[in-house]
């Protein structure tokens, strides 16, 4: 596939600026292993010269193999006054050894006041820094920050900026709105300039874009710059970054693509893309935003009943394209119909007959809603949702039964807390208690029942408790506030998940514990390795 | 002041077409005051046609005096092959007794088609309604429902539906574009277009714009409209409405006022805004979206060190406008990412003197740093960041110690957990022994901490947890992961919040809430009341 627009994504670099955005290093390199999947064309891992663990990222990426995307660091030009070879944050670009470089100058002479540094010096810095690491076999993106206020304020410096770069060895120049003010049709008109300005000059312009959502207009100034011949966009999944943040990918992609007609990412790969924006924000730990477009719950609801009726003669009446096309679903807003059949579906993929003791699906659609609408989330926890349909359906035959737990949480002074929990369980040939400590409540439980259950049940030593995530589901009672805690196990086969709710953490934790290990243990019984 | 360009508002209408959206009457009721109130032309109440909320709004409102708005019902053309006296959404838009009226038609011959109707039936249900209505003395809007879809399929037909609307008296035709999948560049061709198939015509055009956010691009269509010739704006506070939403008056009329100097709304009124989107969220139950550009809490925070050392100098280098133009305000971040300048600043902002007992603020950047990078997130948690920098500074002095805290959650079989604790605090003068119970353990230790701290600190009765965050930091260890806990608490006066960081939630609990209470005794000490 020839590419038209190339995207660029920098989640992990500018995504991280935004409020309550922050990844650990192995968390980065999942999201990157994710995006390369996915078919985007650049990664920006991190700004290798500011903080140790954009350091360590780059450490753990050097050593894996991405099929698609071209790894990239991100930093500054050389410091003012100083040599290029001896500039620390230069330095730290070149050893983290990716085989991009991105590097960011000045454009706007009220940066360059403010940096007491004179406009001959800034240029010299731009041209020496991007053809020093270009020097060293690397390829050098050009990000000219502040480029639109810059050319409002001094067009002809602005384009010398630019200039610099390109004469020494930029692959592509992005014209960045930093501070995310500039309108559409001021791009479009600056855009045309700029284009005009290198009319008859021997080297070709590769213009990118990188805005900011400050205006509520990051994606519209991204669509109109590529309208106006940009080949590369700079974004980020769902938006994420400083302020308002950067412009949301996961819009600027599926418009480019699908409304546009621009190769840039593989339409199969395409079908992914609410799975990605998914992914991020879930490793984020921030709520998906509904009405997000195109990957929203929200994106493909209807709820005025002229609309559902229209839409079910033809599905263009009301929407403006096919939602999985983005791995997104129509949702109509009203029926208990679209409920039943979602379980049913879903039963079927997990092996549950519904229709058996005499149980409908309505009513058994009837009973998840109202779980949900107290803060269960079945999308995301598999394995819960199969155990509720077989008790739903008397058809849950548990290994073990809960007798009591007892967990006790002990701090003196300024040492750590200790935690300890006993348990007694019973089965129906076996009783047993016992206790054990662990790195909190929550692990002393897991780990006492994994002890009263080891010797039943050896199958208990495979599964592995490999993410535990809380979530309080209404905010506003304090702690007494309802909590929802995700568990992700896993054994050599397959990875499950399970939930549990409610107002006390350690009680919410046990449900999505005891299920846990309820899903591991009758998966062997069923002898049914999915 | 003559007004450039119209805001029409459809948050009660278009609006409570929104997942999760819904006023009653009298929510309706006071955010039109507010509206009013803000300076808003058009306020579209509802459809009385199609819900009797609507009708019982419209009751109340007619009963209302505004000073600045108009109130707008809203319906459809009369229904085909009905005599336009006779439909029944017609006679409940004159019966709802507003000087203007609101109507829809169809523009797009697939909807047409839908229908089983006749272009030509579908032009005399335009003309006939929109007369009628005028010919009552109303004001009459009109609405052309898939302007820019149905002027994609057929240009002809598409300008004859508005030439129907204006010579039976439509004062503004406005073009929506319903299923907000336009681009800008489109609609500005289209509305060019529309501009000149008018030249040399007697009546003047008026041309409105309504657009939706299914390619969030809402905002921008809006802009891009007005900047080709458009006078009015239709569009919701916050951008709720079906789907993604519809435009985001938030974020148009700032960019209007202050970016395009078209008026508008007074700009004294335009520092009402936040509190305006503020109002909206909190009627409808929300939690605000504090992205949002213009008038979100993110929207003016500065998290890059780099960004706020620059923004000290010379508020412009990254803020595209005054946050208080909005009625928003600037805010600083604290994070890894941020160095010795957005440190400074924020001491001095809490109060705390830095250079006190000898100490540098490279030092405590250092140390901040490496406190983040194993899960601690200061830009949020300012109460713990004072209490930090205190510490750091070597100026904390506490007004309590811990002794030793016990925690003990019992289960019984199916019966829920039950937490209490007993807790040993003292202090200079006093030491204290005490329990309690709580919904969960650490709503158990919040509740034993304040009972035996209030006959010493009567102050902390004034004080209450309203928000209660977990998130694991690093998700793959399993129950052992290391979490974070963010608390908010309040008083008469303030909100604060604090973090606390370990492998066992107890632990960080504790930290975040022993955090909480000292901030809000030692703000008593001082004196201060920020």
């Amino acid at each position: 596939m020839e590419v038209d627009v190339i995207i660029y994504d920098t989640t992990l670099r500018d995504g991280t600026q935004g409020e309550n955005i922050s990844f650990s290093a192995k968390e980065k390199l999942d999201i990157a292993l994710r995006l390369d999947d996915f078919g985007v064309h650049y990664i920006e891992g991190g700004w290798p010269g500011s903080n140790p663990r954009d350091r360590e990222f780059f450490e753990l990426a050097c050593k894996t193999d991405f099929k698609n995307s071209k790894l990239a660091a991100f930093g500054s030009t050389r410091r003012p006054g100083i040599p290029v070879h001896e500039d620390q944050n230069i330095i730290a670009l070149l050893e983290s050894e990716t085989p991009v470089v991105t590097i960011f100058g000045k454009t706007w002479l009220l940066h360059v006041g403010i940096m007491n540094n004179t406009p001959e010096e800034n240029l010299a810095m731009i041209e020496e820094s991007v053809a020093y690491i270009a020097g060293h076999g690397r390829e050098v993106i050009y990000d000219a920050e502040h480029f639109f206020d810059g050319y409002k304020d001094d067009p002809g410096y602005a384009l010398k900026t630019l200039e610099a770069a390109v004469s020494a060895g930029a692959s592509y120049i992005v014209l960045c709105d930093t501070n995310g003010g500039s309108l559409p049709h001021e791009i479009e008109a600056i855009i045309d300039e700029v284009k005009k300005s290198r009319e008859g000059t021997a080297q070709n312009l590769c213009i990118g874009i990188h805005t900011h959502n400050d205006s509520g207009l990051a994606v519209a100034n991204s669509v109109v710059a590529v309208h106006k011949g940009a080949v590369m966009v700079q974004g980020t999944i769902n938006g994420y970054g400083e302020r308002s943040g950067n412009a949301d990918l996961t819009s600027v992609i599926p418009i480019l693509a699908l409304k546009m007609n621009k190769n840039c990412v593989d339409l199969e790969k395409l079908k992914q893309l609410k799975r990605l924006s998914r992914f991020v924000s879930e490793t984020a730990n921030l709520v998906p935003q509904s009405s997000r477009p195109f990957v929203g719950e929200s994106a493909f609801a209807h709820k005025g009943g002229i609309h559902v009726s229209a839409i079910t003669k033809e599905q263009r009446a009301y929407e403006h394209m096919l939602p999985e096309d983005v791995g997104n679903a129509r949702r109509v807003l009203i029926s208990e119909l679209s409920g039943k059949s979602n379980i049913e579906y879903k039963a079927k993929e997990l092996g549950v007959e519904l229709g058996l003791n005499g149980y409908d699906s309505t009513e058994i659609a009837t009973k998840i809603k109202s779980l949900e609408q107290a803060g269960y989330q079945f999308d995301v926890a598999d394995g819960s949702f199969k155990i509720l349909l077989e008790k739903l359906t008397d058809q849950h035959k548990p290994c073990f039964s809960l007798e009591s737990f007892r967990v006790t949480i002990e701090k003196d002074k300024d040492s750590h807390c200790k935690s300890h929990a006993t348990i007694k369980v019973s089965g129906e040939d076996f009783e047993e208690i016992t206790a054990a400590e662990g790195n909190g409540p929550v692990s002393a439980l897991d780990n006492a029942l994994r002890k009263a259950l080891a010797g039943v049940f050896p199958d208990i030593d495979d599964m592995r408790l490999v993410d535990f995530k809380v979530r309080v589901v209404d905010g506003n009672a304090g702690t007494a506030a309802m909590v929802r805690v995700l568990i992700e196990s896993r054994d050599q086969d397959t990875v499950w998940r399970t939930v549990g709710v409610s107002e006390d953490i350690i009680e919410a934790s046990w449900q999505a514990l005891a299920d846990s290990v309820m899903y591991k243990l009758s998966k062997k019984e069923n002898g049914n390795s999915n």
